[in-house]
């Protein structure tokens, strides 16, 4: 149950008087997400999508705000804020940080085929190029620093193979950290529920709760890691092939990106590894249920260590 | 027809290189409008609408595509428009200055009813409600100024009744050219093709072109005038009470807009009344097929003369 903050209608009705998007028809709690409390919308006007931040501040929320603004002015299908009659996307509702976005058509698509990795490939790369002309400043916040950090804390917990597993991948990618890389906004999440589907087109890429400013190709190794990946880890090259070339026709890879790519599959591995090491032995209170298995990421490193994929 | 510029799929395909939204897929002219050439472009990431502009310099389409972006970032239900990689939203295609927006769901209704007409009245409400932030500046070009240079440009094509009506009615509005009125953005045309409606719901509101800085009374006159009169002119009660009274839930009138509304019912009568005379009579190249009948609106401005509806 992701509904950490509730709202009533009587609460909602108010708080709408803010805005110019009519008035309250249906409020649903949504199950989904472990990290923000969302609701549906239903006003006289349309759908929205209601969320009230429980992690971020409000401090850090332009950043996220801002971009999907900007992605979604450059026909990015992502949820797009809405700005209150104060021209503001961000005010405060039962004491939380809150705004609403649009709401988007689709689901989910859980066994991904290769026709659903190329319009992947295709809008990832979009987002990409319309991001490069977004100000917004915030450094990946799990990016190395993070990971050097949730080390600390979940080694105490690993066998002896695993940490060295661990040890052996941070100093491996502490010696590429200076690569020249494209950089600009990044998803960094952008796996199969944060893409929604209507039948094989892409309705919407939602929760960038997540992005930050990193390498492109960070995001791009997060994506094919998760959309290109079987059970055991291994890449399934035909989706491999379609995702990457796809965005590769939208746009074209440095030299020093090709050369980098296996460095940036292992660091997103290790990304999510840590994540979901540190989510499941130091879970914050009420997340144990959502604690995904780290052993998968685990895996997926492994994997991405001794068979490395090229950038086809 | 209104494809007044041409544009082929090769010359599309090179031009959406500039954009973030995909490959072209398809292209169709929209036969609807007379001002500007209009195509529904489907690209691999969704559906767009692109519109070269006919009439309008690139010098004015800053305050047009500026106020659907601003309505749309409120949640009003308008074309947002769609920014290219250069963070643009106005490039030059084929000598004329072309953007695209984003394709709204829904179609015209050509006899609305009062839940239509409630549906109308509460999204101007809002429109008015979220343009009062925006910024942009640009008197209503068909304004005051306009209908007397349009008056004297139809007067030699009158009979003389209708001098006299038309000589009569510029006076009274003269008189009442100080009023204090609420202004802000107005749509100034908001007709029964410019709102789609996807059953009973309001998919869109389009066609912002003709928009300025003007008096809100002024625009609910101009709907008013369209959305609750029958073919003779007159007011429908059920679908006006319908109207306003949704609009005034949202934003309540102040007490001059109370006893003005007579004076602009009578306003938006004659603006409309007048560009159906020049169109007709003075018609530019290859619009001749469009002009509507100028009577109706000599009718609808008869009525409202000596048959005032008031603000209920």
């Amino acid at each position: 149950m992701s509904v950490f903050t509730r709202v009533t209608a009587e609460e909602l009705s108010a708080w709408l008087k803010r805005y110019a998007i009519g008035t309250l028809v249906d409020l649903q709690g949504i199950a989904a997400g472990i990290e923000n409390t969302n609701y549906f919308v239903t006003t006289s006007h349309g759908r929205f999508v209601l969320t009230l931040f429980e992690r971020l501040s409000a401090a850090e929320l332009p950043f996220y705000l801002n971009l999907m603004a900007h992605l979604a002015r450059h026909g990015i299908p992502c949820p797009a804020p809405i700005a209150d009659r104060s021209d503001e996307y961000l005010g405060t509702l039962n004491t939380k940080p809150a705004c609403f976005v649009t709401c988007l058509p689709g689901a989910p698509v859980g066994s991904p085929q290769s026709i659903h990795c190329e319009q992947v490939g295709a809008t990832l790369a979009d987002m990409h190029l319309a991001g490069r002309g977004y100000g917004g400043k915030l450094e990946n916040p799990r990016g190395p620093k993070w990971w050097r950090e949730a080390a600390r804390e979940v080694t105490p917990f690993l066998d002896e193979e695993h940490r060295g597993l661990l040890a052996s991948e941070l100093e491996f990618q502490a010696r590429y950290r200076s690569l020249d890389l494209p950089r600009g906004p990044v998803h960094a999440d952008l796996f199969r529920d944060n893409v929604l589907f209507e039948r094989e087109r892409i309705g919407g890429v939602i929760d960038f709760y997540f992005a930050g400013i990193d390498a492109l190709l960070f995001d791009l190794a997060v994506t094919v890691n998760d959309w290109c990946v079987d059970s055991a880890g291994e890449i399934d090259s035909g989706r491999a092939t379609a995702l990457l070339g796809a965005y590769r026709r939208a746009r074209e890879f440095t030299r020093i990106e090709e050369e980098a790519w296996p460095v940036l599959l292992r660091a997103a591995a290790l990304r999510f590894w840590l994540s979901r090491l540190h989510d499941f032995y130091l879970p914050r209170a009420g997340e144990l249920t959502h604690a995904h298995d780290p052993e998968h990421f685990r895996r997926v490193l492994e994997a991405r260590r001794t068979r490395p994929f090229p950038l086809v």
